[in-house]
């Protein structure tokens, strides 16, 4: 069906739905399990793509609303497309700007549907219809439509390899009636998606993921998974609210998972905790993206497997913390990361203390690297049949 | 007289007191002329140390008065000296904290020493007697006094190759006589200094240079320089007030630099100016340092040759300006840095415009690379006779 410069190939690695595998892009191919670092407005905050690819970086993503808005995809199709524009010239996603516009829109959707509080930002969508969604730019206040149309057209203009359906993000505070009419929109808007990607695109360069709503309720997912199924979709992606708690969202994420047409690609949007990467690839996810590596770094946390890690249920320490003033070991001492090969902890602290743009990028630099280490790590125990369990406390703290 | 380890050969070129050669340090050799660039605080701003060096820097410098009072020498020491703790391996010079007092002290020495109008900062410096100088910590408040037998054992503990005696840095705004006192006492410091350097040291890893003082006046400088000439510092540092105009700036330093002993290598503080950088090699200056390049990366300034410059007399362009959104060209077509080999001056602007980190990081390793291909054009012109006046137009903007 497709074009050899795209597929998806995998094996099941005899545990669960777990799977090991290849996604081929025109940037390169991408062995999967994978993790996808955010490069939200076309840079990965603080780090040239160079350093991205020596920390054995497989594919970024870019968010399709920031750039819709600034500098615009006209732009950045002018310029040879995001791939040129950026400096970075392999595999790449991009989002559809639905999540944006919603988490922006509402105060934080990205923590509501975590079921977490928050505290509220500006408002800024305005209106949903079935047209689309309208909202105020963050920028300059300038009033936008984004349609399924318009995120596709945007999207083919950025020109990433894999691009994502159009859809209304279903915030986690609403009733199910909400969330089932939200989601047929949002599959009405998919068929438009696809619409559009076969109008203006054709085949050859990029792929169209579908997305899967339907928030917590198993009959709602169902219906959505039927729906992804049964269109010309490339990939799914898991989207929505996936519950109030860690357990919930294992047990949306996996009877999600379980319903979906498992000779494609399968994506879940948002979610990269490394216990949860465990948790998601034993349902079979073959892709995860998520700020937190990055963000994370850029208030001083370095991610750290058990050993190096100071309390139960940590996934990093904060090198803000005056116990590493003068800890001249690295963060990881067997990490072949840049960072943990040339600085201390007493040095990545100090950093920190003269607030040094520096300590930015070497501490993404390493969480980058840490990512990257755990999706080959798992992999490899796929590919030997060695298992997840048999590393999992390696790497998860608990 | 000195170790192998350390030595400084130079060949006039030919063209006034203009000449180039070759600064051995324990940690490399600094081919001359040469910019020293700024990593005040242990780091250059935004960039890593693998990327300086790709960028074909030399050597940088480190601010004592930053290190002293954070993360402090005695830490720095533990964690193996300023090289290993920064991650430089290269050769590196650390000032003597005294321009940071006066400067912090008074509000603004550094616009003042070149005559320029300031906003006043909060005045830190206490009091200045024979002993030394007592200042209040502009981190938390503690009161320090830093005496020349303090900053030697602080500059020998972080262990840089080249070091400065202690100094006050006379602002431009005081009269003869006091600068006059100030340049004796500076003086008298002088000699404190290479007593505890003698004691502390000994001339194994560490080389000392003594500053000249003087201000504007040619009998206090001609005072300064016999005095430096006739003690037993490695290298020379002009320093202190240098006029209120770019051409009273010339005749300091030209008169300075025509009575100091040849065989030492001469440095100019804080001036690095394109044009200045000329006027100053012309006078026998082998290397300069200054936080120009550095500082108007992180404000969206690339350094540019004449053919790119809009206008005379400036020697950058702003990439926040409008005009670049759509300019898929790189800063300077045929600048071999990885900024202009991967980036346009579009993407440049669209960084700044997000405030993207990466555009800190993307400008200032062009800057840096523009400030090494001067040096190596003006290197190479007096090396092959070419001569300075011949390469002049190619990079000054007048």
């Amino acid at each position: 069906m497709d074009k050899i410069c795209f597929s998806f190939t995998y094996t099941l690695a005899g545990e669960g739905r777990a799977r090991f595998g290849t996604l081929t892009t025109p940037h390169g191919v991408i062995e999967t399990p994978a993790f996808i670092f955010c490069a939200t407005k076309a840079s990965i905050k603080g780090v040239a793509p160079n350093m991205m690819k020596d920390e054995e970086t497989q594919i970024i993503l870019s968010n399709t609303y920031h750039l819709f808005l600034q500098p615009g995809a006209d732009r950045v199709e002018r310029a040879g497309g995001l791939h040129k524009f950026m400096g970075w010239s392999g595999p790449m996603l991009t989002d559809s700007g639905g999540f944006q516009i919603f988490s922006l829109g509402h105060g934080s959707v990205s923590s509501e549907i975590k079921g977490k509080r928050t505290t509220h930002r500006p408002k800024t969508l305005l209106k949903i219809t079935e047209e689309g969604a309208k909202f105020r730019s963050y920028i300059d206040g300038q009033i936008h439509l984004l349609t399924p149309e318009k995120s596709i057209e945007t999207q083919v203009k950025l020109g990433a390899d894999l691009i994502v359906s159009f859809d209304e993000c279903t915030p986690f505070n609403v009733d199910k009636a909400y969330t089932a009419r939200s989601m047929r929109m949002s599959h009405r808007w998919g068929q438009r998606s696809i619409a559009e990607f076969n109008r203006l695109n054709g085949p050859e360069t990029q792929r169209l993921y579908g997305i899967i709503q339907g928030g917590v309720y198993e009959d709602l997912r169902e219906e959505s998974t039927d729906f992804v199924n049964t269109h010309a979709f490339f990939g799914h992606a898991i989207g929505g609210s996936l519950g109030a708690s860690k357990e919930q969202m294992y047990d949306v994420v996996s009877y999600t998972a379980s319903k979906l047409d498992p000779e494609r690609p399968i994506h879940l949007l948002g979610i990269g905790g490394v216990k949860d990467v465990f948790r998601g690839i034993e349902q079979g996810i073959d892709t995860f993206d998520c700020v937190h590596p990055t963000r994370l770094a850029r208030h001083g946390g370095a991610l750290v497997r058990p050993p190096h890690a100071k309390s139960k249920g940590r996934d990093h320490i904060n090198l803000n913390n005056g116990i590493y003033r003068d800890d001249v070991t690295p963060i990881e001492a067997d990490c072949p990361c840049y960072t943990c090969t040339h600085f201390t902890k007493s040095y990545l602290h100090h950093l920190l203390k003269a607030q040094e743009l520096l300590a930015h990028t070497l501490i993404t630099l390493h969480n980058v690297r840490f990512m990257n280490r755990l999706m080959a790590a798992i992999r490899s125990a796929l590919k030997s049949g060695v298992g997840l369990k048999a590393i999992y406390n390696d790497w998860v703290n608990e």
